[in-house]
């Protein structure tokens, strides 16, 4: 089973892709590419470049990361409108999404839904075997929740 | 020019159509239809819906309220999540887009941005003629929007 993890951001959209297996193999990570510095160009160059990475990977499974509000609000309406775009186009394509909340992505990574973001980029590391890439945050959180998102398929919860 | 509304809530989203005159006239308005209960299968309706609406009148420029945070912070995500989509959608179709407070709307339409609803309303069916309709609410906020963005686009205000 092919899984596409996807964190979302305001602009930096992070993205990890995972083979179930023996081992979990890493097939790609990385961040959505978008150029474009205001709201409506950054969210259509989102859809089109993640449809791109769906068609490239071909994923059984796409899970994003659930959204809870931050103080800052203003970010979180443009995490909230890339985020609809995301779940939009998974959806369109019929690829089953999962949601998971960032602690469930920490305790299934970790073992504790408290870990900070060294320990989950540690785990993630050791788990798909990827210690000798220079992976951004965005990119290992979106790992992270591929692997979760991956294990609970297989395990049924 | 023709200018399309739009009033976006966490399932109804409601749109106007008018086109800007001597007289506005009314080309059309009422709910984008959505009707599965889910998050992502309506977003996917959403966006599919919205773009027939805008291939069927051609507006030259869209409308859509800027998203204020309420209290209700999981309503919040899902509007924001919503007015991605719409975002995304007509900047795909290469429309520009006007951004509104609801309080530039209330001020545009009533002259007063602290109006209620009903004075939005009844300033609403005057302007554009429309007494006779049985609007609903999500509708008549989305013609005030496209009002306002025509009567700015006019002005250059």
């Amino acid at each position: 089973m092919i899984v596409l993890g996807v964190d979302p951001g305001s602009r930096r959209i992070g993205y990890g892709v995972i083979e179930q297996g023996a081992r979990p193999r890493l097939l790609g990570a990385g961040l959505v590419p978008v150029t474009a510095g205001k709201d409506a160009p950054a969210l259509v160059e989102l859809r089109k470049n993640l449809l791109a990475i769906i068609e490239q990977h071909q994923p059984d499974l796409v899970a994003v990361e659930k959204l809870f509000f931050t103080k800052n609000r203003t970010t979180g309406i443009a995490v909230g409108q890339a985020r609809g775009v995301i779940i939009e186009c998974v959806e369109q394509r019929s690829i089953p999404i999962a949601e998971l909340t960032p602690n469930e992505v920490k305790q299934g990574v970790t073992g504790s839904g408290n870990a900070d973001k060294r320990a989950v980029a540690k785990m993630v590391q050791l788990i798909v075997d990827c210690g000798n890439l220079k992976l951004i945050d965005d990119a290992t959180d979106a790992i992270a929740i591929a692997l979760v998102a991956a294990q609970r398929a297989r395990t049924g919860n």
